[in-house]
């Protein structure tokens, strides 16, 4: 299968530098020719929004996402229209720094009752869609892998993501495919051709052998034991040809000098995604 | 939903005390009044087959089910075939100790073809199938959490399990359900609705918040999140009125003094499975 030889889909996912502030690693994706950056609201708050849109501005870097909003359950409807103000709040955000979409981390269950912490997903989702629309931000749901079900997000598999996005046009809801969170299942190939037009973000990494741990234990590509190429040719098979995100929690890359983890993230990229 | 109210389908799977013997394990449960125990084919390689035989008849313990058979993926045919030996010697050994079950964990891929690894998995469960059948055992199909695909199954959906087990009768293949790897799947319990009279094991444990390790990570019953009754339900409504064993991996509850740890079982059972 062909190999990626331009970086013109590149993009660095915020936390794959987690040391590095914003205004950091926008220097370093200019100096190091990649173009695309999704950013996370947490460092964007650290800068503050006018000085983070300005700085994305002057340096001519595209944004591929905001991450994240989501989170919809909660044991209260007080809390969830708390965690809805906070989402309204995330497209503000991306809209104003020219991002088309925002990644939902879909959020656990605040109890044992799974079932209605994906209804509250649901609801949450379908609440937040005008507001979205109206700021002309796709909102794209990311399944996240079923280790991280109690914590992060009860959204698990590609085919919850498809079925809730089949619910409204493309331009409202897509789906995320990070490799890390979908790569062992078993209708992947099935479910991201389920998903031809509705594909909004594709997110690399790699799963290493023996994994380390839940949360930090990500690979960079060509690490672990995930068909990247395989995944990648179905996802553009499926129409997706927009950036590429290298995102990855991991330790040892992040301790890594900013300079060098992008020189290595660009070696990898080419060499494996 | 009604709580159990006796032992009688209690089994302690021999991990959940993983310092003790065979022996010391044997002789806890007879303290204990458990009358069901799972064994694991490490513990009885230190104690000896005819040693560990003669333990099981003279405390009157049944025996829920050997742990394991599988690993049935590998580079090449050589090692395959090895594989299928241990597996041969794995039926013998739950023969032998009156086990009607061996649980199977299937294995990882050698490689990143992980379709292929499950075509492995089919073909080594169906050579194993006769072999197994004149020995009197039912194999066990237990899917693993997908945070073990890279590591130990390729089998992580109880659709997987199901799928497999249905080109046999009911008396060949099996599946076990484990809470611990299947309680986040949106299927569930359409699932364990499909497994009727075909579950031949019932694995209860819990899912801690924060989740400390992938594999030392399971809670006792009662401490997770996991909706422990509704599973139970779920499966007795598809059929299986079998040993519930309850197993866990767990430094902490490993290093409860052995006595401790089932009383502590004990209470948790009545309490929440």
């Amino acid at each position: 299968m062909e190999q990626l030889n331009t970086f013109n889909r590149l993009s660095l996912n915020q936390i794959t530098t987690d040391r590095l502030s914003l205004p950091e690693a926008v220097e370093a994706c200019v100096r190091a020719d990649i173009p695309w950056i999704a950013l996370w609201r947490h460092k964007l708050a650290q800068t503050g929004l006018i000085e983070a849109k300005r700085l994305i501005r002057d340096s001519g870097l595209q944004v591929s996402s905001i991450c994240r909003g989501g989170m919809f359950p909660a044991a209260t409807a007080e809390e969830r229209r708390q965690r809805m103000d906070d989402n309204r709040r995330a497209v503000e955000e991306a809209a104003e720094l020219g991002a088309d979409i925002l990644v939902l981390v879909c959020g656990p269950a605040p109890d044992k009752d799974i079932a209605a912490a994906r209804l509250m997903v649901e609801e949450g989702i379908a609440e937040l869609v005008p507001y979205a629309e109206s700021h002309g931000i796709t909102l794209g749901i990311e399944p996240l892998h079923p280790m991280y079900a109690a914590e992060r997000s009860v959204i698990n598999l590609l085919s919850q993501a498809n079925e809730i996005a089949e619910r409204y046009r493309p331009n409202q809801v897509g789906v995320v495919v990070d490799v890390f969170h979908v790569w062992w299942d078993p209708a992947l190939y099935e479910q991201i051709a389920r998903a031809a037009g509705r594909i909004v973000g594709y997110h690399v990494s790699d799963w290493i052998v023996p994994t380390p741990d839940l949360l930090m234990g990500r690979g960079m590509m060509g690490d672990g034991v995930i068909d990247l190429r395989r995944i990648r040719k179905a996802v553009e098979a499926a129409g997706y040809n927009g950036p590429i995100e290298v995102e990855i929690f991991n330790k040892a890359i992040w301790e890594l000098d900013g300079d060098e983890s992008l020189a290595l993230m660009k070696h990898r990229y080419l060499e494996h995604a």
